[in-house]
C-alpha cells in the first residue's frame, strides 16, 4: 500500500494528519511525532504531542480548547491546588488516565513506542503514530535568565522570555523509535511531509535524532514541508516570535532556508507574495479551520510531492 | 497538655478519633494509623487508612459512601476503563491528587510521616496523625487459593475467600514512625485507646511493628480497647467472618482474649450480655451513627481508662 509519512509536532501538525487520514486510507498514514516536549510532571510521564495526535485521530481532541481531551473535567487540579500542588500545568481528570497508565507502563519496562501502539489500537486508530524516539530528548530554550525546559517556557512563561538558542538534551544519544527509519525509507512511501508545526520547537527535535536527517536525504520519496507562515505571521504559537528573536524575517523564505537541503518543495499560503524561495513550491489557503481545510492542505501538499518526485 | 493516643484502622477507627477531637482539645489527640493496607496501584502509593483519618479530621470524608472524599467525581476512572486499565480499585479524581503528590514526595525521599504531617498542616488538622511506620508493611491474607494482598482480598474479592491466616510482610524489619513510641510512652498520655477497627486486619499490623507492643506494656497510661462487636456481630467489614473462619466465637470475649495482656479494659456494646471478659469493662451503645454517638463512645472509653489507671 502507498504510504505517506508526516513529521509533526502537536496541534497544528495533527490537523494535517487528520486531513491525510480523511483523504487516504488511514492505514497508509504514518506520523513521526516530536517527543522533545515530553516531561515528567508530578512524577507522571507526559507526552503532549503524541497525546494530541492520539486524541485527534480517535476523535477525542478538545476542539474548543485546542489541546487536551474533549469532555474534560478538572476535579484533580482543584484538589491539587487545595493541597498546594503546582497549578501551572493543567492535567484534566480524563487526560490523567493516559499519563498514569503510560508512567506505569514505562516503569514496567515498556517503551513509549509500545505504549503508544497499545493506545492507538485500543482507540481504533488505523494510522500509525510513532514517537520520534523511545529515548529521552528534552527541548530546552536558552534565555537571558538561563535555560528553560520546554513546558516551563511554553506553558508557565507563555513563551514570553526572549530565546537566545534552543537545545535538545539527550538527542545525540537518542535512537529513532522502531518504524521511524523504515517508514522514511520505505520504497512504498509516496511522500514525506513536514507539518506546519514550529520548525524550531517541534520539527528540529525530530531532525536532531541521529539517523533521521540521513534517512530523509536517502529517501526515495519527495520531502515537502507545509509552511507555518500565513500573511507574514505564524498561525499560532511562538514561531514568528522566535524568528524575530533569531534575526530572521517572518517569511516563507526563512522556512525554506531553515529546511534547505532537506526538502524538495514547500507548500505556502495562497496569500503569500510570490518570491523566490530557492525551492519548488505550491500555494493554497493553508489555514485549517475545519476538516475540509485540513483535507485541502493535505491534498495540496501531496499534489506538490507527486509533481516533484525524486 | 494531657494526651490521648488511639491505635486505629480506617473508617470505624476514624469515627472514634473524630469523637475524641470533638470532646478534647484536638492537639492532644494522636492517632497511630495502620499502614498494612497501603499498596501501589497504577504506580501510585495509596494509604487508605491514613487518608481516611485525614479526610475525616478535616471534614472532607465522603459520609454517604463510607470511604474516600466528599464531592468526588469519577472522570479518571471512566477514561481508565476506556483505555483498558484496571477498574477494581476506584480512585476518585480529587482523591488522586493526594496519591499523586504522596507518590512524588516519597520518590523524592520524603517519608510517609513527613508527607502526612504536611497534608495535616495544610488542611488545618490540629490532631496528630502518625502512620504506624515509614517502612513498607503489607498485610496478606492466606487462603486456599494462595496469599492475597490486602486490597485484592478486601476490595477485589470483597473478603469472600476463606482466610486461613494473616501475615504482615515486612513488619519484622519495620520501625515505628517518628512520634509513635514517644506518644505511647509519654507521661502526659492519659489513655491509650484501641479503636473498634478490625483486630486482625487493622490493629494487628500496628502491633506487629517491633517496639510497639513493648511500648504499650511499658506505658504509664491505661490501654482500653473498644470492641467492634455489636449484638453478636461486627458492625461492618470482615471482622465477624474472620472470627468464624479462625474458629473463635463472635463475641467480646474473643476480642478480650485477642488483646489479653495488652489492654487494661474493654468497652463493649451496651446490648452485649454481661459475661466474664477476663478484663475490666464498661458498656455503652458503641454504634456510631452521628457525631453525638462518636463523642459518647470516646467519653465512655476515656471514662473507663480514667477509672482503671495503671
Amino acid at each position: 500500500m502507498s504510504r505517506v509519512v508526516v513529521l509533526t509536532g502537536g496541534v497544528g501538525g495533527a490537523k494535517l494528519v487528520l486531513g491525510l487520514v480523511n483523504l487516504l486510507p488511514p492505514a497508509g498514514v504514518t506520523a513521526i511525532v516530536n517527543t522533545g516536549d515530553d516531561f515528567r510532571h508530578l512524577g507522571l510521564h507526559v507526552s503532549p504531542d503524541v497525546d494530541t495526535l492520539l486524541y485527534t485521530l480517535c476523535g477525542r481532541a478538545n476542539r474548543a480548547q485546542g489541546w487536551g481531551r474533549e469532555d474534560e473535567s478538572w476535579s484533580f487540579m482543584a484538589a491539587l491546588a487545595e493541597l498546594g500542588g503546582p497549578a501551572w500545568f493543567k492535567l484534566g481528570d480524563r487526560d490523567l488516565a493516559l499519563h498514569v497508565l503510560r508512567t506505569q507502563a514505562l516503569a514496567s519496562g515498556a517503551t513509549l513506542f509500545a505504549f503508544t501502539q497499545r493506545v492507538a489500537e485500543r482507540w481504533g486508530i488505523a494510522a500509525t503514530v510513532l514517537p520520534m524516539s523511545d529515548d529521552p530528548v528534552a527541548t530546552e530554550i536558552a534565555t537571558a535568565g538561563g535555560a528553560l525546559a520546554f513546558q516551563r517556557y511554553f506553558v508557565e512563561h507563555r513563551c514570553e522570555p526572549v530565546a537566545t538558542g534552543i537545545a535538545f538534551a539527550g538527542a545525540a544519544q537518542a535512537r529513532p523509535a522502531p518504524g521511524v527509519i523504515e517508514a522514511i525509507g520505505d520504497r512504498d512511501t509516496r511522500a514525506i511531509l513536514i507539518a506546519p508545526s514550529n520548525p524550531y520547537l517541534s520539527v528540529d527535535p525530530i531532525l536532531a535524532v541521529p539517523g533521521i536527517r540521513a534517512a530523509l536525504a536517502a529517501a526515495t520519496a519527495p520531502v515537502v514541508a507545509v509552511s507555518p507562515i500565513v500573511g507574514g505571521d505564524a498561525v499560532k504559537g511562538p514561531t514568528a516570535k522566535l524568528m524575530r528573536e533569531f534575526g530572521a524575517p517572518v517569511s516563507d523564505r526563512t522556512i525554506a532556508g531553515h529546511y534547505a537541503g532537506l526538502i524538495d518543495g514547500l507548500l505556502v499560503d495562497g496569500r503569500a507574495p510570490a518570491v523566490d524561495l530557492g525551492v519548488a513550491s505550491a500555494c493554497t489557503d493553508t489555514l485549517m479551520h475545519d476538516l475540509n481545510d485540513r483535507i485541502r492542505v493535505a491534498r495540496s501538499a501531496l499534489g506538490l510531492a507527486d509533481r516533484l518526485g525524486r
